[in-house]
């Protein structure tokens, strides 16, 4: 008898989107405007859903002050007024998409999570562009 | 070939968390503000989703006119404007975290529904706090 | 490793509830208000959840701008400022209810798709409102 | 010393916009989609806010239950699962743009009003567009 | 040249709604579900709006980590899982409708504020019931 | 008989706090985060509100397409994927604090308009800073 609990977080980062394989105009014609040099920026907002068993003693599934704590040490310090390009070492060899951020922090979480518990994380990068990873 | 059809609801409650198998100090510990003997309180707001096959004659999963009347009867007219520990029976042993909360409107619900229908629970505890529970 | 991906779109149409082989009394029993002969309407919002792997040169599960255009092209210029009932082949024996909406929404794009790609469909046909297909 | 309160109500209606002085071409070229002449149609969402004193001996300004009734008899009951253009008398021979219909709801509420309380509607026809009118 | 400025903040409460002076039936009439002895409870959000010239060093009305910090010791920590009528001296003798909430919050506010600053204050009990009070 | 009309925008761009003739740790004391060398970003969203007469041939305050394509070209083009410290002339020598931005945006919007209709211009640099300026 599972249940999930979600909590909420955000950070502002920059970004640009460019494969440093391609030519510039092969990143224009696929990146578009995403391609900036200069780049531009998002706010990005976070659900983490965990699931698992109801502990009878306390009636949560975790103490989402830990959870909490998870995420701002993971992502917020990590990614929080931050440019993604330059200044993590995540994406350094790796375009900093909704896609492949949403598989990065999700990676960071579960690597911190009790194991039993299941771990499902949604980015918004935008009110329209949301992406989803449940491992 | 199923379709999942959801109806919103809301009611406004006190509660307060606590163990009585506990300290006081204890209780501060694991639940902090929450544990305030005075109450606090929260605007709940529920998504119902039913999932099962499309009628042919009407085109409809369920009837909402249906689904409202069991949310109100079984979660509004119990739940709203109530205190979760002092006014009802199903809190006066099972601590009212959003978890037993949303399982707890699970069951009342899933009893009322034709079986063959499947059945989601969403519960916002605040904008930031959501829980699930599918069964 | 299949990330999920949404595209928001949406469009406003006219449409009326009634089912052509009951009386007037019966459909005013079933649709109530929906069954109005002269119609009423919708802002019916739109998400469409595509899942796959992430392309490893792009970053991206689809390009987003191709779901756009299948989406402009199969869901907006066909239902957009548009009356179901009298202005669309799809709802001209099937009753537009949001469940069926959502079912010819979820077919007319799935279409368009490459086949690899896992699909879900969420409408909103009022804030309140939400039916949900994934095939 | 004055305090504004606000009570949200939403209606859904289908219209059309069109000027019967002009020739269809000339609407087509204004109001463009919005002139289908088989209409097409929107979840208004309102908000009603009123200003005034507070009455000491309740903390209100007006007794949102009085407010719910002016607007769900001259408001909901007049236009929810209407067709604006058909079905009711305010719209004739007045177009029904947002600008026409909030004003419309304006004065059919100030009518119900004590004359002592200030007056501002504001209605959206979508997410994106808003109008709002205070006399 | 005046820019308004905005942070949001907020509270989670219980209350009542009665006034001593009444019979509980009297209560009951006016204030309905209100007026449960064993309380009631919200989720409180917040907006305070600060009007004012741009200072052209730093380009702020007001650095918000400032306005942020007055919220914290006014708003947050006196009201925040609290019991409004059990655990406040504000609502000893006023009763908590959100009418007087918003103007006790104002005037704590506004005290601690640089008097050539404007300031409005809106507060939504529920996502439907919303006050605002501006002086 | 003014009413005012509304239309919403967005734009996502990168950008920087920090006055130049500061050291580094005077702007790291009053910009913080905000001051980091290589940029963070956000995800602006814009209302734009304009009040006038309602003209009684066309039932319009002003026709959105034409505000929309004032929008587009004076806004949108201008800062939307770009870095507004480096990309843009407008903040060349001005801090782009959200206070600056909403200022910039409204002359340039103004400049644009019928000079009989007013304008209020609303911007939100995250769904919790939110900026005001009419004039």
């Amino acid at each position: 008898m599972k249940v999930s609990v979600c909590r909420k977080a955000h950070f502002n980062a920059a970004h640009r989107l460019f494969n440093p394989n391609w030519t510039f105009e092969k990143n224009q014609e696929v990146f578009g405007k995403c391609n900036n040099p200069n780049f531009h920026g998002h706010n990005y907002n976070l659900e983490v859903w965990v699931k698992g068993e109801i502990d009878s003693e306390t009636g949560y599934v975790i103490d989402l002050k830990i959870l909490k704590d998870i995420i701002e040490s993971e992502v917020e310090d990590r990614f929080d007024h931050k440019n993604l390009n330059e200044d993590t070492v995540e994406f350094q060899k790796l375009i900093p998409t909704a896609e492949n951020i949403v598989v990065v922090i999700w990676k960071l979480i579960k690597a911190k999570l009790d194991p039993k518990l299941e771990l499902k994380v949604r980015l918004f990068e935008t009110e329209r562009n949301v992406v989803e990873f449940e491992g």
